[in-house]
């Protein structure tokens, strides 16, 4: 591969506009900002590479697909999408969001990590391939959707009516990081997500806290209803929450245990003494990969503003998203809540679900994992880690689990990429291996005996 | 005062001028908007009629002081703030909270109920008394400050500076209402307050909310600390809390019973089916005026914008008001509230103190109630209701008992005015109706005995 990595170090420049181009349109779904233009940006590129493309219109974003080679057999597919998370607070970013400015060897820029970043070098391996190979290797598909930040709301309904369109022999999982020692770590499946927002009411409007003493207070409600969800032991009190949570196979501890988490960068790095519940070890590594969370993402009531204000709040809001491992249903979570929160005395607390994902998982051994592993080796002169299934969460089953496609989770990010926070940045250093790391991938893919 | 007041209606619309011009600035203390412009406009309208003023520097925002007729001996003081709250939420309002727009019998602004509406109306009955009967029956002192909604931090400083500006026989306090059947409400005393900010902090950053298996979530904790605060059943849990809260005596009980409260009506105006622990009667009396109450009057933390972001909150923010009976110290309350953080393990959340008032109460029986209640007869054609003590708060203890005089509130607002809420407002008649009293006041509190 010494030719196509030359190719690519000569190209450095070239394939570095390309990212800051499609990170300065600002593609905020939950916003619906530049999402139209960003779309249109990367079905031009995948045509300009010779991909034959398709804008697949859904009940929200179009997906934007692109197909190279369709007459060979093997079959890879990147999944990866357009959209990125909204950039507030912004008074805490040093430069512009959507600047994409590069220093100090980085680019900083909201969705370079996640996951333009990713997008652009498979995109820039295709090329780099293409230039100096002349054809890839495989059949290649990218699968580009606009909605992976706002719960892949019409990823389910696009699968269902364009199997063939995805049907695969591996599939390259949208996200990857270097860990906090600078080990590229690969992991095989995501966690599932019930996503809600609660909302609680009181009096029909805000009031004078005068009225404290007589009148319901929205804001100490939710409090309260919060509180019965998870108790500070982290234990999530939904009556069957943990029921269909899987026990771990003894590969899952092996696993576990060869995975390499480095507990003092990730402390240092975040400025804090210890993990939740004092964690280290095994422990820790379990509860990061195959527990579930609760997590309130987002809370707010009242006046938040400078100063004082004596008000008595009428409404309160809190988001909150549950992270769930194999065996979890989504929807069954849901119901669960409801009949938490209606138990305990919450009839009254609104739910809106926003995002309901299945988890998903990947058999550690297989084809795919092992052209990534060993092409890793090749790439950056190091073994990866290995995590059995990411914290993470995306439509890994809709996609890939459910119709029989592998999937594997590589890319350029690094573990203070700041995804979904102020600041978030790639090493331009990741950026380049990450294109020489997925033209490898393809190479070896293309000769990995299946069976 | 036939003639007195056939002028005051004949000088309506200049009168309701008056009002509109003060209430299209905006006063907001907390966010330092138009204070100077509004303490000017005060000292102005005061000079022209006819007193002599002083601006007196704070270390906050001045103090606008007026007096007439220094060389009567009976002495009538009026309370006032020219400062107002911040207007959000905003997009509430039906009109521009400084537009002072008036419709359907009501000016609806920002600070018209709070205190504008009351200030103007004590001006407006000086002019009128003046322009009918030449000068005031008594000596009558303005004390307007513009920090009453912020806590009124430097009138502490102001009163020990200035001893000899206050004295008075009596003074009329900033607010008062008509309840929900239209009686005036007159109340002898205010409850005390500790307003503080709470923070607490996790990561040096937000971050993907994937983290929430292992790192700390602010917002989290937060929530639990809130929650150890006070139970559902309404009960304040910090130890020490209720120990000095003063027992009623008899002659409270009978002023609670003699007190109307119309349930109905304020419940069907604000939309609820019951009041709070579902009271009503005297509980309801005893809990509204006599009980000190823990309110979050905002609370705030990580992503509370449109859709979902799934991110762990590195910060979380509530404000908290403590409203506080006799004989509670608010600074005892703040010491007792930071010993109950550090016993449950929230040694690191931070406190912030914004306000500390003592509550103050006024005897039932003194002169000045007398005058307030039988002018009341005069212009309204009813009793006033009676309450022992406001629910609300001011700095009554150190401008008043603290130097001797006994403080009557009586003012112009209404059981709907929404103080410190969206759409703000008053009945142009009872500003109307609230300059009539005030004169009549003037006159009556000038003949009677004081002994």
């Amino acid at each position: 591969m010494e030719d196509v990595f030359a190719f690519i170090e000569n190209n450095r420049e070239m394939y570095l506009t390309w990212l800051q181009e499609i990170c300065r349109l600002p593609s905020v779904a939950a916003q619906n900002r530049g999402m139209k233009e960003t779309a249109e940006m990367v079905e031009k590129i995948l045509k300009e590479l010779g991909a034959e493309t398709l804008q697949v219109s859904t009940s929200g974003y179009p997906v934007v697909y692109g197909l190279f080679n369709p007459d060979k057999s093997k079959i890879l597919s990147f999944y990866n999408h357009y959209d990125v998370q909204p950039e507030d607070p912004i008074e805490l970013w040093d430069s512009p969001p959507f600047a994409a400015e590069i220093r100090d060897g980085r680019v900083y820029a909201r969705g370079v990590a996640d996951n333009k970043g990713n997008l652009m070098a498979r995109l820039a391996a295709v090329h780099a391939y293409q230039q100096v190979r002349g054809e890839l290797p495989l059949q290649v598909k990218f699968i580009v959707e606009g909605e992976e930040e706002i719960g892949s709301t019409s990823l389910e309904e696009f699968v269902h009516q364009h199997k063939e369109l995805l049907r695969a022999d591996g599939c390259i999982w949208e996200f990857g990081y270097k860990n906090a020692d600078g080990r590229p770590q690969v992991s095989l499946g995501v966690k599932g997500m019930c996503y809600v927002e609660l909302t609680c009411r009181g009096a029909n409007t805000d009031l004078h806290s005068a009225n404290a003493a007589i009148i319901e207070n929205a804001a100490w409600r939710l409090n309260w209803a919060l509180s019965t969800l998870k108790t500070p032991d982290e234990r999530i009190q939904i009556e069957g929450f943990y029921d269909r949570v899987a026990t771990l196979s003894p590969e899952d501890y092996e696993a576990l245990d060869q995975m390499i988490y480095s507990e003092e960068s990730m402390l240092k790095n975040l400025g804090l003494e210890s993990f939740l519940l004092d964690l280290s070890g095994l422990p820790l590594k379990e509860k990061l990969v195959f527990q579930p969370t609760c997590t309130i993402c987002g809370i707010e009531s009242g006046y938040t503003g400078e100063g004082t204000k004596t008000v008595l709040p009428s409404v309160a809001r809190a988001k909150i998203d549950f992270r769930l491992v194999p065996n979890q249903d989504p929807h069954e979570i849901l119901r669960l809540l409801r009949e938490h929160l209606d138990k305990h005395g919450f009839s009254d607390i609104e739910i809106e679900a926003y995002s309901l994902d299945y988890p998903a998982r990947t058999e550690i051994v297989n084809p795919l994992t092992a052209s990534v592993r060993d092409t890793c080796i090749e790439v950056y002169g190091m073994e990866p880690t290995l995590m059995p299934m990411s914290p993470g969460t995306g439509p890994m089953y809709v996609l890939c689990q459910s119709i029989g496609v592998p999937a594997v989770s590589v890319g350029v990010g690094n573990f203070q990429s700041n995804n979904h926070a102020p600041n978030e940045n790639i090493f331009v250093e990741d950026y380049i291996q990450g294109i020489k790391h997925i033209a490898a991938i393809m190479e070896d893919f293309a000769k990995r005996d299946l069976d």
